[in-house]
């Protein structure tokens, strides 16, 4: 069996590893991403410390540049991230290890590992949510990752926010109440003034939570129509959530889409990822396999 | 060079056409789409008194069933049009005419005759939006339309609204102050008790319809990043509406995505429709000869 090369470059966490699936991972390292120069070295020092990979696929933070015809491809673009505007994460793998490199963003190649061989098996078109520090979404259709003039940002629509019940103007720094600016885990945060696992089960922030994150998904419905929708991230990880985002969903659907998957079957519908931490740097593998074949 | 037949059943006309393109349209046909027996057969007389199609598309209003693996395949499903609930288009058109078909949305269809020989040649991804009765939108990504669970939806989403800057609470029958619910033609005329066509430019109805049109706009991109928005529909013909939903989307991005199209470039990413009302139909037989051939 060949061996493949998966790195995902989160905004916290930089994962990679070299092997050809979830049951057969050879090596794995994960590291905080400091800035580009000491994590992308730190990348390059385990590919060489290992057997090379076939093919390498980089799962990164975004935005980044993902048409192959510009000259700035493989770029993290216009990232908060300190230090990591317009880092060529792309060309600067491929030219140290001298490998051929697949570059999708982190959400994309979780959506990639979650159709493979997690959560979205079997299901054409998947939505892969994350809501963590910020909310992001990857998406397949029609059998590719979306990419498109950009690619999906999910987290910079707008949802209904109503500033009586919920005063705090969102946290944002370039739009105050987008989805994630009202509904991250930092949002949550800076709301109530404790992190979010601090709050208690019966504290008025989840039912918020959950509408937002309901309001959102339902865009994300309303325009790609996902086959299943995989809910991940840390903020997903609080238990009890995930069954008040769905009633919610089904709630504001009510009944006007002809399918049982936005109604009884909700539970179907909106899923948890089954690959956990491993999503991305297993689609980073996946990507590299699927490009190599 | 082989005839191709397409069906545009909108929610208002019916357009029958049968041709190779936009400059060989062989025969065309416009009625009312009344109740579903009179528009069905009206159709059927049509194709009968022409040299058969080699084959048949057919862009339909919904929501729709778009599952070729669905006992329920083809036929429109939830719709509120009187009488059309459950009606099989697809497969009376198919077993009346004896002809193959190909079945999508009016607004998939548009996007496809657009993308073929219209304002998105050349485009990977497009956006075909409709802001007339309605809204809707038709999406093509990784070089086919977007069907996935059901189709798209956009009118159905929920986009900021101010009940304090704006009273109205949206007409939409199931949800009240969705995107159709607030900025539809519709809506226009119940929010100001007088059509559209009849509000001078100065009204404060188009700055608010500008703004609800880039929130959902703004929408679309942030989900599916498509390469350009076609806008088309009743309402956008108002002169002086394009440039100021541009505007406010331009203002909405904030720069946030590393683009000039949503930037300085505005102007070339939301755009009008080149194939006015031919759209849909040219779209249909654009389906059924990529389906023949």
């Amino acid at each position: 069996m060949k061996l493949y090369g998966g790195v995902e470059t989160g905004g916290t966490w930089c994962v990679c590893a070299l092997g050809t699936g979830p049951g057969d991972i050879r090596a794995r390292e994960q590291f905080p991403t400091t800035c580009p120069e000491e994590t992308l070295e730190r990348v390059v020092e385990f590919f060489e410390n290992h057997p090379p990979p076939e093919a390498l696929g980089i799962g990164s933070f975004g935005p980044v540049d993902l048409d192959r015809n510009s000259p700035t491809w493989g770029q993290v673009t216009t990232t908060p991230k300190p230090g990591w505007q317009r880092t060529p994460v792309a060309t600067v793998l491929r030219d140290r290890l001298n490998v051929a490199v697949v570059f999708d963003t982190d959400v994309n190649a979780a959506a990639v590992g979650e159709q493979r061989w997690g959560a979205g098996r079997g299901r054409a078109s998947v939505c892969y949510l994350t809501v963590g520090t910020g909310i992001g979404a990857g998406l397949i259709i029609n059998g590719k990752p979306v990419h498109g003039l950009v690619h999906p940002e999910v987290g910079h629509m707008r949802i209904p926010h109503d500033a009586h019940a919920d005063p705090f103007g969102g946290n944002c720094p370039v739009h105050g109440d987008c989805w994630e600016g009202l509904a991250s885990g930092r949002a949550i945060a800076e709301r109530w003034g404790t992190l979010p696992t601090e709050l208690p089960d019966n504290h008025p922030a989840w039912p918020l939570e959950a509408d937002y994150l309901a309001q959102g998904i339902l865009s994300i419905v309303c325009v790609a129509s996902p086959h299943r929708v995989i809910a991940g991230g840390g903020v997903m990880q609080r238990p009890g959530l995930l069954p008040i985002v769905r009633q919610r969903l089904r709630d504001l659907v009510a009944g006007y889409l002809d399918t049982p998957l936005l109604g009884v079957g909700i539970d179907d519908y909106v899923v948890s990822p089954e690959l956990g931490d491993d999503a991305g740097v297993l689609g980073a593998i996946a990507l590299a396999q699927a490009a190599n074949s």
